[in-house]
């Protein structure tokens, strides 16, 4: 969109970073041959997860795939790599298998910004989640059709999920980074008080915060703590944060979505009669003293993915099955499309 | 962001309409010599709107401006020009006169989507609005600045707003079109029973609807009927369109955020026990027949307005000084930002 | 509870009104022999309906009842006695055969407030309602159980459903009265602006109302139209009533419960731009003129409806079931009450 | 109301507990001679409370009233008499220098539920709350005209707030009961994963709760920690107990009223993966064991709070003054009563 392009009389720049793109949602394709190297991460201590993943492992490996695992599991698979930190971006396709834990447990193992994430494919052991679109039943036919389609095959769809880059400041100094999928949450902890907060978005004083506690969220959390403090339902390809309160002592607190290219800062202030704690992805769980901050800006890179049907079908379907959402109490029935004309 | 460009094995295409970008943001500069074309639109039958329109037009004259006024108000202002429907795109600057309404009302005179929309400054009559940010008080002053800078001045902050274009569909063609800032509404008018509507998003049933009513906005309708309603509040920015039920029949009906590229369709169907009225930002109400549908698409040009403060700002002063959004009980003081070393 | 009986040095006397009580949930047990008089009040152009009243008059009349039907439906049924307005309260059973618009259709023919109401028992011809907990096909079951119990038979359950009188004036003199037991609603009717009142409780002006309408109402109508504007749900037995906003134009806008013996007054100033719409059980629909009010007030005598089970469980069910209301998303399964010793 | 008294051919008996009444608002008016003996409870460790106490103590004595005190508080206090746990109910007047919370303390105090409670008057040291309508600086003309009104003075405005019994078991037996005037909440404590509960109202399973936590409040606490989780603004003399989630696991989560005689009991089933923590008035914070329950009923005396003005006065202008509860962005202004014959 070139708004002001061509226009007589003025000239146009523009304030927002332009490292971001409104593009979420791709289509992928599998170069001939397929992917040289496959990263397998299971479900923490959860034995048909391993079942599954050995199972996978010497299928790939039967189609000439190099495998690597994480290196806290080498000892369960002797016979298999050890994926480094290092290699972690190297790989050409990550599996997971487990619950949409195990997706937040693999996306932090890719704790830099600084290259590109390859796609990801999830297999839920159990019941499907918003991040595990596949069962682990199906994943050798989803696999194959995936990594060596057939000639003309269907693309694969895939949304690239942002993450938010968490820094924590005291002192003045930055101390710590986490990435997270689905929230930064700063809340009071054990504490029985409110904590007190200032929400700066963009280096502007947004507002103070009296409440049990604060959620800076992706899309991708939308569905998580989020929506349990009454956070709008946001679709994963959306480029904003939500910024939703927990309990908040007000009434006229409402939750926020801003640009994903807004930083946003949430500082405990040096009178603040309490300490709070701040977690990532329900992870990390720290405690934060007073006068630090927590600066949250949107990562470089997303996370690509990969999904059942086109666009954002498997969110809506995860909304409807998963989260009961619906403006009806009448029965869910089949409902067609209108046919129309469009000239 | 290229996510998966130089990857080894992949390739990556977009499912997502490539003519929508991110930037909303921006920084605008007239050219030396300014405008040459301004449109001055006013709040209709208003006598102080009139006045105020009649003292800018002798001011810009003075300054070599060439000043345009709509055909309909030309009797009370016979000795300027009037701007023919053609001429509205090849104005260099549009200026209003009157509160929100009376943006609402430019808008609506850019009713095709083909070419780029002149930027928008907007003085408020009486009290300041989300669209009017500057007071008519201080326009001559504000003008001055803004279109004849001085060497190396600031520059002026900007906020593409999008619109959504909504077809209204009926026996399968195309009825009508209105492009709207704040709000499609389809709702029971003076029916006294709900509206039961089926809402698809890019061709797929999202849910059924039971409800007062519902409402499709871009982010700058957060703050109008979506905020009553229950919505969230979004910032202008944010590339995305809101869906919002009006009373729905249901414990579970939650606000949506979808992309902003996302086609929406409301269609009421022909079992339907009630005929539904649509309207378009609070105009052009029209009964809506069984087995019609709406269906709502961003614009392909934005609406450039001007701001008072960069960024978001503005937005963020209105939320809490206009509709008192707060997050806290306590009364608000100043707060000055962390200081903070950012190696 | 006598609070201060007995203390040494102070009085209490009680600025409530005495005439209500707290006991909304009764035992009622009908004296030997059963009732003389039964009315039975059938679905608005409803064959199923008809047929089911032909059949339960037959089965009744057998039993020495003497059967009586509303005026309007006489020609339909020739052999059965009509109904007058003042015979209305001295049938001893009411018996509804329809929706649960049938039983507000049965309450509006107690239009008076100056007689006990007699018991109501409530059959669905189709699916089952907050207002109707009994199906069609058990009625002579449930019927002979109930009127001819069998030797120490279970109790019958029933709830004491309050009504709200509600007053409308206008130049200073009431001009109409209707009894309501779902809601009073002032609205916008077909108009696009939203509707301003003033609402005042026991003579005290509480706030001014900006939105699309005010609900007032009993406990009974928490799960009507009060639910969908965002009401709490309240237990038929909570002597209160509810006072919920549609769509209201600010974010501080919060349901509140009041005590069913508080005053509450809607008034339609005479600066209103617009007029506003005024209904009662969603009927009655009628205009309401600026500087009009509706005052609403506890009716002296309740609806006394019979339950299927003791207590609040038929209402606590209903939400459960039918407005699918759940504070988790596990499946439901059965919950066994802890053992507890209670000495 | 005797709804079926005199009714032909049925009797009605109650279902609810009938020690319970539907009168809250009281006139209170103190015998002549004034009160004999006055317990004086101040803001623990506050210099300014300290000083008004010894102050008011001196203008009490000075009256021939004996002044009693905490024994916690006697070093401070040597002049005066401690009042010992038995004396506390045999006091006339109960007078509070300090916050809400000193009132919460105060009816601590008073942990029995066998006699009736003495009237309690409230002064803030600061701002004023829901639980203190007068401030310190009046407090002797206050008391000056309630303790020793002049002929024929005003009534004296009193809401009785009743408490609720929260009964904590184990193992089958009652471990310890609070009275709680604000709320009764069980919550996940320092865990980082949800509570999961079942709730069980009057013996019968309500339904399944997944939440950071659940709050048991009656009318007083809702403008407490229940407003900030969601619920409803209850006027204190509405007979009913508020159940709200706090940030529930689900969308179709709403408050619950139901009637003040109802038993509410909260389960942490013995299957749960995480304990939980019950805490009263936000005091007496435990450690909830897997399979205890907390089971809460209404107090049979009632707290009576001396109020500044008639009804439900003092408790309106509270959510609008302090909450700043609202149904219009209008200012407010005055709004006088629109005037009205009423026959």
């Amino acid at each position: 969109m070139t708004p002001a392009s061509g226009r007589r009389n003025t000239t146009m720049a523009w304030a927002d970073d332009s490292s971001l793109g409104l593009h979420r949602r791709a289509l992928l394709r599998f170069k001939p041959g397929g992917p040289s190297t496959v990263l397998l991460v299971k479900k923490h201590r959860d034995t048909e997860a391993s079942q599954k993943l050995e199972q996978l492992a010497t299928w790939l490996r039967g189609r000439g795939v190099q495998v690597l695992v994480e290196r806290q599991v080498l000892a369960e698979f002797p016979h298999l790599e050890a994926c480094s930190g290092n290699d972690v971006h190297s790989v050409d396709l990550c599996i997971t298998l487990g619950g949409d834990g195990t997706v937040l447990h693999l996306a932090s193992l890719f704790a830099d910004d600084a290259r590109p994430i390859p796609p990801v494919i999830s297999f839920a052991m159990g019941t499907l989640g918003f991040l595990t679109p596949f069962s682990a039943g199906e994943a050798e036919a989803v696999l194959a059709k995936l990594l060596w389609p057939p000639w003309q095959a269907e693309p694969v769809f895939c949304t690239l999920r942002t993450r938010r880059q968490c820094e924590v400041y005291w002192a003045g100094r930055m101390q710590r980074v986490h990435m997270v999928l689905n929230e930064c949450l700063v809340d009071r902890g054990a504490s029985p008080a409110m904590v007190l907060l200032e929400c700066f978005v963009d280096g502007r004083h947004a507002t103070t915060v009296q409440a049990d506690g604060l959620i800076i969220a992706p899309p991708s959390g939308s569905t998580a703590y989020s929506m349990s403090a009454g956070g709008p339902m946001v679709a994963p390809s959306v480029p904003c944060t939500i910024i939703t309160p927990v309990a908040p002592h007000s009434l006229s607190f409402r939750p926020l979505v801003v640009p994903e290219n807004s930083v946003i800062e949430v500082h405990l202030p040096s009178n603040s009669r309490a300490q709070a704690r701040a977690s990532f992805d329900g992870r990390h769980a720290m405690r934060m003293l007073r006068d630090s901050s927590i600066v949250c800006r949107a990562s470089r890179y997303a996370l690509p993915m990969i999904n059942r049907h086109p666009l954002d079908e498997d969110w809506y379907e995860g909304i409807t099955q998963k989260l009961r959402w619906t403006g009806s109490l009448r029965p869910l029935t089949s409902v067609t499309h209108p046919p129309r004309d469009r000239t």
